[in-house]
C-alpha cells in the first residue's frame, strides 16, 4: 500500500471515531437524561483518545514524509495530504494521556458548569475549571513546542488555522476604537425613530417549531440528511452526512428561535455542501470555524435581517403562528431583529456590539492561559472588562463569566472565530449581491436559492482545499477585511434605518 | 499492574466502546434520518472492531492464565474473571477482519431489510442476506473451532451461554407436541365464551404516550436514567446507566403500545437493577438474553395480563385516554390482551402460540447455517414450516420470512432466548407469588413494587455472577422448567378464562 493510501485509511478511521463522538455529544445536549453523564464522559474520553491515536502513531511522521516525497498527482489528493499534515501536527504534539485526561476533565467540567450557571455559583465550578485551564495550557505548551507558535496561537490554530494573536490584536483594536462611537450613533438614531409596537406573545411552541422547520426547508435543508431538535444551547452538530441542528423555544419570543434556526441552517448547509467524495478526509472538512460561522451569519445576519426578508417573514410568521392579519408588522419585527444595545449576554447581543463581547473573551482567555489571571479571579475580571469594553457591567456571574460553555469545555482560542465569521459574512454577502443583483428581490419572496448557490459555489464545495483567506480572496477579491463589517453596520443602521 | 487489573482496564474500554455503539444503534432506530445510514454502518463497523480488539489482543491468553493462577479473593472479582474468559473465548476466536466485515454487512443488510419488508421484496434482500449468512457461518465456524461446540451452539452461546441444540431440541419437541392441542382447546373455549365488545378507537397518540409514561413510572422506571421514545421496532437499548426504551403507537390499538411499554420497562428494570459497582465489567451484565426476556415477560405477560392488573388498567386507561366512564371494560381489555389464535406475525402472537413461531425460526436458522437450506429458498421454506408448525400459512414474505430483523442483523441462535425467557418468567412469577401472596392484590391496585423487589433480589442484583440455570434454581428451586410455562398456560386459559 502506498504511504498516502495508508494515511487515507487512518484518517478515515479518525473521522469515523470523531463523528461517533460528535453524535454522542449531540445526544448529550439534546436527548441524554442527567444520569447518563458519567458514562458519557467516559465514552467520549475513550473515543477522543482512540481518534487521536488513529492519526498520531509513531510511524505517522515517516508515512507523511514518504507521501510528500511522491505526492499524488490529483490536486484534491495533494490538498488532502497537506491537510493531513496539519491535523497530524496538532494531534501528534499532545501525549495520549493528556488527550484523555483533558477529554474527561472537560466533559465533567461541562456538567459542573451547567449546575454552576443555573445556581449562579462560580465557586462550585472553580476546581473543575482550574483543572481544565491547567490541562489546556499543557496542551497549548505541547503544541507550541511542536509548531514554534505561542501557546495561544497554537491553541487557536486548531479552530482557526493561520489565526495569530499578532494579526487579531490590531483587528480587535480597530473594532474597539470604531464600534463604541458607532454603537452610540445607532442607539441614538433608534431612540429618535418612531417606536413600532413590541411583539406580543405567547407564541405556541409547536407553531414556532413548524415555522422553523418551514424556514429550514425553504433554505434547502435536507431532512433526509439531518434533524432539528431542541437543546438548551443551540448548535449544529452531527456529521456532513447526517447534520444535527438544535434550537430552543421561548413562548414570549418566536423571533429568536426562528432566527436561531436560520443561523443553524446556515451552518448545516455548509456541512451538506461539502464535497461528498471527501467527507471523511481532512480536505473534505472546513478550513476553519470562522468560515463556518460566516455561513450561519450570512443567512441569519446578512440575509434574514434585510428589510426584504423581514417583510416576507412577517407574512410567513403571521400564517404559521396563526396570528390575526396585521397583528404583526414588518416594523415590529425589524425593531426586534435590529435593536442595538449594550447588553450582558453574548448570544443575545446584536451584531454591532457582538465583536466587543468577543474582545472581552479574547482578552481574558489569553490572561487565563498565561497565568496573568488566576481562575479564581475570573468573575471580577470578567465584570471589569465587560464594563470597560462593552460598557455594561454584569451584576451576576450567570450574566458574566458563567454564560459561555467554551472555557469549561476547553475551547480556548475559539472566540475570535465568531468575529472572523461576522467579517467574512459581510464580505461574502456584498460580493453575492454584487454578482447577483436579484438577491434582494428574491429575499422579499423568502427565496434563498441564489444566495445558497453562491455560497455553495464559492465556499462550500471547496472543503478545506484552500484556507479561509484564500477562499475569501477568490470569492470577494480580498482576504479577511474588517472594513466590510464596519461598512455593513453603517449602511444597515445609519443610512438605511429599518 | 496485576494481570487482573490489566484485564479490568481492557474490559472497561471494551464496555465504553460497546455502549457507544449501542447508543449509535439506538439513534439509528429512533432518531437517525435515512441519509445517515452509510456513515452509521461505517461507524458501527469501526466501533465494534475496536471493542473486539480491546479484549482479543495477543497477550490476553497469558493475562487470563496469569490472573487465574492467582485468582482474586473477592467472590465478585472471581466471577468477573470467569466472565472475562467467556467473553474472550467468543472474541478471540474470530479474526478482526471478519468482525469488521460482518458488522458492515449486517448494518447495510438491516437497511436493505427495511426496504425489502416495506416492499414485500425478498429478491432485493437476497444478496445482502446471503452475505450475512455466509459471514455468520464463518464466525460460527471460527467459534466452533475454538470452543469444540457445533457451529450453531457456538453462535447461540453468545446470546445464551450454555444453551445447546441438544437440550433445546427436546424442549421444543415437547412444546410442538403439547401446544397445538392446548391452543385448540383455548381457541374453542374462547369461541364459547361470551364476546365482550372490541376496543373502539381512535385513541390519541399523545394520550397513549402519557399513559405509557405513567405505567413506566409506576413500575419504577427512573427517567433520570433513561428515555422512552418511538421506533418502528420497539426495543430496550442504551446502557445500564442510561437505558433507552422505545415503543410504537397505533391510533386504533392502545393496548399494544401500553403493554409494549410494560415489556420494555421489564427489560429496563433489569438493566437499572444490575449491580452498579460492576456495570462496566462482564460480571455486571446479564447471564443471557433468555433471562433478560424473562424480565420483560414477567411484567408484560405474567403480571400485566392477570385479571387483577387488567382491572386496574381499565380504570387507568379510561382516565388517561379521556374515555367516557364505562366505555372500556375489563372484559374488553381481557378479550384483547388474552386472545389466542394462530396468527402470522411473531411479535403480535399470543403467549400460547409464540413458542411455535420460535420453533419455526429455530428450525430454519439451523438449516440456513448448515447449508441444508439455501437463502434463496427461505421464503418457501418459511411458509411451509409456518403451515406445519403454527398451522397457518403466510401469503406474503412481509408476513413471512421478512418479518424479523434478527437474521438480517446476523443474530442467528438468538430466537430460542424468547422461549427460554417465557419459561423462566412463568417460573419466577409462580415463585414470587408463592413467596409473596399479596402480589395479586397489589396488582389489582396497579402496584408492582413487591414483584419488582422480588426480581431485583433474585435476578437483577446477581448480574452475571451465576448462570441462568443457577439463578432460576436459587430463586425457584429448579433450573429451566418447561412445565412451568405449560402449567401457566393451562391455568390462565383453561381453568381461569377471562
Amino acid at each position: 500500500m502506498s504511504a498516502y493510501k495508508e494515511l487515507y485509511r487512518r484518517f478515515d478511521r479518525h473521522y469515523l471515531l470523531r463523528s461517533s463522538a460528535d453524535l454522542l455529544e449531540w445526544d448529550a445536549q439534546s436527548m441524554m437524561p442527567d444520569g447518563g453523564g458519567d458514562l458519557r464522559a467516559a465514552q467520549l474520553g475513550t473515543l477522543r483518545l482512540l481518534a487521536h491515536e488513529a492519526v498520531s502513531a509513531a510511524d505517522m511522521a515517516s508515512l507523511l514524509a514518504d507521501a510528500e516525497a511522491a505526492p499524488p498527482e490529483d490536486a484534491w489528493e495533494r490538498a488532502n495530504l497537506a491537510a493531513m499534515r496539519r491535523a497530524w501536527v496538532h494531534a501528534a504534539a499532545v501525549p495520549a494521556d493528556l488527550v484523555e485526561a483533558r477529554a474527561r476533565a472537560t466533559s465533567s467540567c461541562e456538567l459542573a458548569w451547567r449546575a454552576a450557571r443555573r445556581d449562579d455559583d462560580f465557586a462550585s465550578l472553580l476546581p473543575q475549571l482550574t483543572e481544565v485551564v491547567s490541562l489546556t495550557r499543557r496542551v497549548g505548551e505541547a503544541k507550541a513546542a511542536a509548531s514554534g507558535l505561542s501557546v495561544y496561537d497554537a491553541l487557536a490554530d486548531e479552530y482557526e488555522p493561520g489565526a495569530r494573536e499578532a494579526s487579531l490584536t490590531p483587528l480587535f483594536a480597530r473594532l474597539e476604537r470604531e464600534l463604541p462611537p458607532l454603537v452610540d450613533a445607532i442607539v441614538e438614531a433608534q431612540a429618535r425613530a418612531p417606536q413600532a409596537p413590541d411583539l406580543v406573545g405567547p407564541f405556541a411552541i409547536d407553531r414556532q417549531a413548524a415555522l422553523g422547520r418551514h424556514l429550514a426547508e425553504r433554505m434547502g435543508f435536507d431532512f433526509t440528511r439531518g434533524r432539528l431538535d431542541v437543546s438548551v444551547h443551540p448548535f449544529c452538530g452531527g456529521a456532513a452526512e447526517d447534520v444535527r441542528m438544535t434550537t430552543r423555544y421561548d413562548e414570549r419570543d418566536f423571533l429568536s428561535s426562528v432566527l436561531g434556526v436560520v443561523h443553524e441552517t446556515g451552518h448545516a448547509l455548509y456541512e451538506l455542501g461539502l464535497p461528498r467524495a471527501w467527507t471523511r478526509q481532512p480536505v473534505g472538512s472546513v478550513p476553519g470555524m470562522g468560515l463556518h460561522e460566516s455561513q450561519s451569519l450570512l443567512m441569519e445576519m446578512q440575509a434574514a435581517r434585510t428589510p426584504e426578508f423581514l417583510g416576507w417573514l412577517t407574512d410567513a410568521a403571521t400564517e404559521h403562528l396563526g396570528l390575526a392579519p396585521g397583528a404583526l408588522t414588518r416594523a415590529s419585527l425589524a425593531r426586534h431583529a435590529l435593536h442595538v444595545a449594550r447588553s450582558l449576554v453574548r448570544v443575545e447581543a446584536d451584531e454591532a456590539t457582538y465583536p466587543l463581547h468577543i474582545l472581552v473573551r479574547f482578552t481574558l482567555e489569553r490572561a487565563l492561559l498565561s497565568g496573568d489571571l488566576a481562575v479564581k479571579d475570573l468573575p471580577g475580571a470578567f465584570r471589569d472588562t465587560m464594563a470597560r469594553v462593552v460598557g455594561i457591567r454584569p451584576e451576576t456571574d450567570r450574566d458574566g463569566c458563567l454564560q459561555d460553555v467554551h472555557w469549561p469545555t476547553g475551547a480556548f482560542g475559539y472566540f475570535p472565530s465568531y468575529t472572523i465569521g461576522a467579517i467574512a459574512a459581510a464580505q461574502l454577502f456584498a460580493a453575492a449581491v454584487a454578482a447577483h443583483p436579484t438577491i434582494p428581490s428574491e429575499l422579499a419572496k423568502g427565496e434563498l436559492t441564489t444566495l445558497r448557490a453562491y455560497a455553495r459555489e464559492h465556499v462550500h464545495q471547496h472543503g478545506a482545499r484552500y484556507d479561509t483567506n484564500e477562499i475569501l480572496r477568490r470569492a470577494t477579491g480580498r482576504g479577511l477585511d474588517v472594513d466590510a463589517l464596519l461598512r455593513h453596520l453603517r449602511r444597515r443602521y445609519l443610512t438605511d434605518p429599518a
